[in-house]
């Protein structure tokens, strides 16, 4: 297993069942680490404190606080996709997608909170994995506009439109989780609804 | 004058329109030190080296790094403000409103580049200046989209709609600035004609 398979640092990937397990335990554990702390304030101890493990088995799987961190930033990119993908599977209407797109994302970030916390400050710690970070889920969203596009079910006004619109609705999702899923709460149906109305038909009567 | 008046630190508001103008070359300089260099390593003296004044005068407006940041942060809300305002001022139509408000606003992004990083790093050195700051613009879009329901020219779907279409249309100013403003750069008026479609009629054809 290569560095673009697991997040462990080069070289480090882990072998075995368990020890994919016990990588798991360490990421979960940096996650309640950096995303209560932060990342200056955090320490690998902390996190192996955290995840029950034992120094030197943080060093089995990552060189350096700053690996873990953007090991992290990379985990949770993954998760939130992988926690949206089966709620819009073979979703046919895109403006549904969106919807059921968001819902998900929200109800992620309700059991989340920290993911914010972790990918803002990623702009600092890990510049080019916060890049990454949205340049992938704009990609996403722009490959399920074009898709819809192909099939008549939007408007075709050409490629920088729709790379507008993907940075507009992962734009939007962001800022209705930070409202509505971290700073307070919401039934994540109800946002998503009144949000896709939004780019359903828009705002005139 | 008042702590909320003065960006500077209670009981150190300049009297005179020179130490106003002092006030400011500390300011543009902090943005300068802090949006290249982040919080951390940043210094007062590399602030007070960059506006050219003397260490002393610094703490004749400020108690500290920590002051002069929050201090940079609501000047930052402030200058989006002021910077945006013309632009909209005595535009009836809402939709059009909101165009003209993103591109000016991506206008000032090309501009001040730095206020990503200053709005950003806020949330782990100022966490209530961060908040406060896209609560205020959440709720001058939020008070324009009520305007413009009362005038009839939007679909009046009750408050919570009203506050998400708020939170969404601001999440998409933000991330259409920094995907063309700040990592790439679009024509403003392009982007913002692109961006306006979205939410006058949606997506479909």
């Amino acid at each position: 297993m290569g560095r673009t398979t697991s997040p462990a640092s080069k070289g480090k990937a882990p072998r075995t069942a368990r020890g994919e397990k016990t990588l798991r335990k360490i990421l979960d554990a940096a996650l309640l680490e950096f995303g209560q702390r932060g990342f200056h304030d955090s320490s690998i101890v902390g996190i192996t404190g955290r995840a029950k493990v034992a120094l030197g088995t943080f060093y089995t799987y990552f060189d350096s606080k700053e690996a873990v961190f953007a090991a992290l930033v990379r985990d949770m990119s993954r998760q939130v996709r992988d926690h949206v993908a089966p709620d819009i599977e073979g979703v046919a209407d895109e403006i549904d997608r969106e919807r059921l797109a968001l819902a998900s994302y929200l109800r992620f970030v309700f059991d989340h909170k920290e993911v914010y916390r972790i990918i803002d400050e990623a702009e600092f710690v890990d510049p080019a994995g916060f890049r990454t970070h949205y340049e992938t889920a704009a990609a996403r969203i722009a490959a399920r506009l074009e898709e819809a596009t192909a099939k008549g079910q939007m408007r075709d006004d050409g490629a920088l439109a729709t790379e507008v619109r993907a940075w507009a609705i992962m734009g939007m999702n962001v800022f209705l989780g930070l409202r509505f899923g971290v700073w307070g709460r919401q039934d994540a149906e109800l946002v998503a609804a009144h949000a896709n109305e939004l780019i359903a038909r828009g705002l005139k009567p």
